[in-house]
């Protein structure tokens, strides 16, 4: 079906979402570069992780071969409760903009969690209980995976236990109150509840806590505990499987009504977002099919794509889990407090670091002051209030239709707008009332961040 | 269009939603008693109300012959930007209730206000730019409406001045901000900028407000600042005129998939949700077409329907609007703070109230724990994080369907979801911590209220 005019909103069928998630890595010519097991120094196996994650997912993380990997049905019918997310035509952007450009965004933030973690979470949360787990742990930073997985905990009914960034659980109460209505028990990290969080805080006792050091309890729990694993919200190869639905209905959405994007841009922060929007179109790129440019963007202030190195390093802060080649700050890397929101984390997913070392996209970065003007032209045009982290693809996508108008060429720009600011309002105070600052870290601190990076024989 | 399987979600294609509001006064066989000029003793007329709303919003206000009242192509558009919301399949309630009844809801809180307040906030904002004006003023209590129309004028370049009711604005720093992130000015209520306000806090100086103060305040800004209107979110007959696209896409839906309401819920404050969920279900049943039950449920706290007076009243506490007849518990009734959001009006739409009193759907009310308890049932099953306000529905469509599981009646049951809870989350602490106390007005108090309704001669 094709139709001239583009409504505002492209909603798929039920019948026309996927039945299947993508699995990048079964397209990708040279495969990332395999986990490391600390322990042995040799490429994790099955085993290595099976008292971590649970076993589905383990499956899904060493799957470098299928192309698709189905949805189960029970997945399929939790994803109709709040998909097929719109795909929006942003007129009212290129109106402001007067850019010949078209702009599209794919809006993950029509659910309660606010992002697309949801896409994650249920099917991590369903594989759980079909193994006969009954409880899961996790962190959470801003706070949208830890909603997201309290959500789809709180649906299976299965106990959880989140450890959230201390920091962030003082600045967002009402985070917690979301995932604690969602049944959820919110632990602010480092905590006494786990033998690294007393380790961390005896070494640090005034820290407010970071991601690395939250993961770090997180496993620890899981690990330490009866019938429990552990569930990540990004960075991981499963996660951005599950995440490929965004791109999956957005490439449906599009083909439906002929559109074919020159420019698809994303903000990145562990790569979730960004590798389940890119996922479809990457997989065609790949064999040739399509020429699209590819734009991840990240915060100044954490630059792990256009600052870091690209080497094995921790997951974590506490060292405990395997090592993954990557674009790394170095896992002792933690941005300071000042920084709005999520995009905080020091390294990336692996498949996400070999596509950007092997050439496939570019990247680019902002200050936040710079986002969130984009943040407050777009909410005032498109209505929608934009989440920080989305805020940054907002800004690049601004930044490419302008360019269009310059030279007139009337390209096709998508960009995903992962979630809704409705938790970030602190930060939207302070950039109203003029007193947000940037941060952009110096050399010197790059360098103290790769000190932590381990030597590997 | 028919087909055997209701999906989760509907939603309506752009072309198939309303090109016009519908206006429920002009199918209702005895009309509401009009408003009277305190001044004059009469009825009002056009003049009247001229220095107070935008002209449009006079004609239709006084508009009670034309069924349909064409919608702007320019708000049309605005509308395609959030609408058409989805009309959803409550399957996971069903399921967990194990009720033969089918359970289907209305969702308005996709866009960021957070309800269904755009709907009206819009096309109020559209008229006054049309008109030449340069600003508007309006009040707000919970915040939504405030929000609403911040987004409006935003998006249309006029100036607004929100007086926001102190006590909500002290507890709801960041609904503050969202409307500041809009361009609005928000000044808490009472304040020094009016005679009223200053009135108001010689007489009570340590006073949090309320919503009857809070219009007092805009309607004087309005009326003694150039080229500058007031706007209303509620209670008015033109609000109720807008809101009636929820019912509009609400019927077109569900023809489209042959679904039969039998019994129609909405929580009801001022009455606009309400007005609007029903407005051609109600249409219909005046002419004879269906026999649908409809039940209005307010908070035990405020409880204008189910124990209020139909009487001549003012619309706020400074008693400079026209005086309404209407359902009121006394334009000096005031909930305690206690009371979570919105639905806190001691007055109630003329039209509602003259269906109300004619017989046309009955009113109950509950206490707010029963409601909170609902409210958390209802999100950890359909995922979404109600609104205070539109939980009092799901607690009425809860019990509903609890009776056709005793019954076994197999009724098909509709309620309005206004919006979102994620500026309600103090309230759902104190829901999950057990702190949160009900109040219910003894006969005395409502005494103390009744005694403030004026006395018609």
């Amino acid at each position: 079906m094709k139709e001239n005019k583009i409504p505002y909103k492209i909603y798929l069928e039920e019948n026309e979402m996927p039945k299947a998630w993508l699995n990048i890595k079964a397209f990708m010519k040279e495969k990332p570069d395999p986990m490391i097991n600390p322990a042995t120094g040799k490429p994790v196996v099955k085993e290595d992780l099976l008292p971590v994650f649970c076993e589905a997912c383990v499956d899904q993380e060493l799957n470098v071969t299928d192309k698709f990997i189905e949805i189960p049905q029970d997945v399929q019918d939790f994803y109709k409760m709040y998909r097929p997310s719109p795909l929006v035509r942003a007129y009212n952007l290129e109106k402001l903009l007067d850019t010949p450009a078209e702009i599209y965004y794919k809006f993950e933030g029509t659910n309660t969690s606010g992002s697309h973690k949801l896409n994650s979470s249920i099917p991590q949360a369903y594989f759980a209980k079909q193994q006969g787990l009954t409880s899961l742990t996790t962190e959470t930073g801003a706070g949208q995976w830890g909603t997201a997985l309290s959500m789809a905990c709180g649906f299976y009914g299965l106990d959880l236990n989140v450890y959230m960034v201390k920091v962030s659980a003082e600045q967002k109460p009402y985070r917690k109150a979301v995932m604690e209505t969602y049944g959820a028990k919110v632990i602010p990290s480092p905590s006494e509840t786990t033998e690294v969080g007393k380790k961390i805080l005896a070494e640090n006792p005034g820290t407010g806590g970071s991601l690395g050091c939250a993961i770090s309890e997180a496993v620890e729990k899981a690990v330490t505990s009866e019938n429990c694993r552990y569930a990540l919200g990004s960075v991981l190869d499963h996660v951005l499987l599950h995440q490929s639905v965004i791109g999956l209905e957005t490439k449906a959405a599009m083909d439906k009504y002929g559109i074919k994007p020159d420019t698809i841009i994303g903000c990145i922060g562990g790569g979730s977002n960004f590798g389940g929007l890119i996922a479809p179109f990457m997989a065609d790129k790949i064999e040739g099919k399509n020429n699209i440019d590819f734009i991840a963007v990240e915060p100044a202030s954490c630059p792990s794509l256009t600052r870091g190195r690209y080497a094995y390093d921790f997951g974590d802060t506490g060292k405990i889990t395997p090592m993954m080649k990557m674009y790394t700050l170095g896992n002792g890397f933690i941005p300071p407090a000042n920084h709005a929101g999520g995009l905080r984390y020091h390294g990336m997913s692996s498949i996400i670091s070999k596509l950007y070392h092997d050439g496939y996209f570019k990247a680019i970065s902002y200050v936040q002051t710079d986002v969130f003007e984009a943040a407050t032209m777009f909410a005032r045009c498109e209505g929608y209030l934009p989440a920080p982290e989305s805020s940054h693809a907002i800004r690049a996508a601004i930044d490419e239709a302008k360019k269009c108008k310059e030279t007139g060429e009337k390209k096709v720009i998508l960009f995903g707008l992962t979630g809704t600011g409705y938790f970030d309002l602190s930060a939207y105070m302070a950039y109203n009332s003029g007193t947000m600052t940037d941060y952009v870290p110096t050399d010197e601190d790059l360098e103290k961040g790769f000190a932590t990076i381990p030597e590997i024989k």
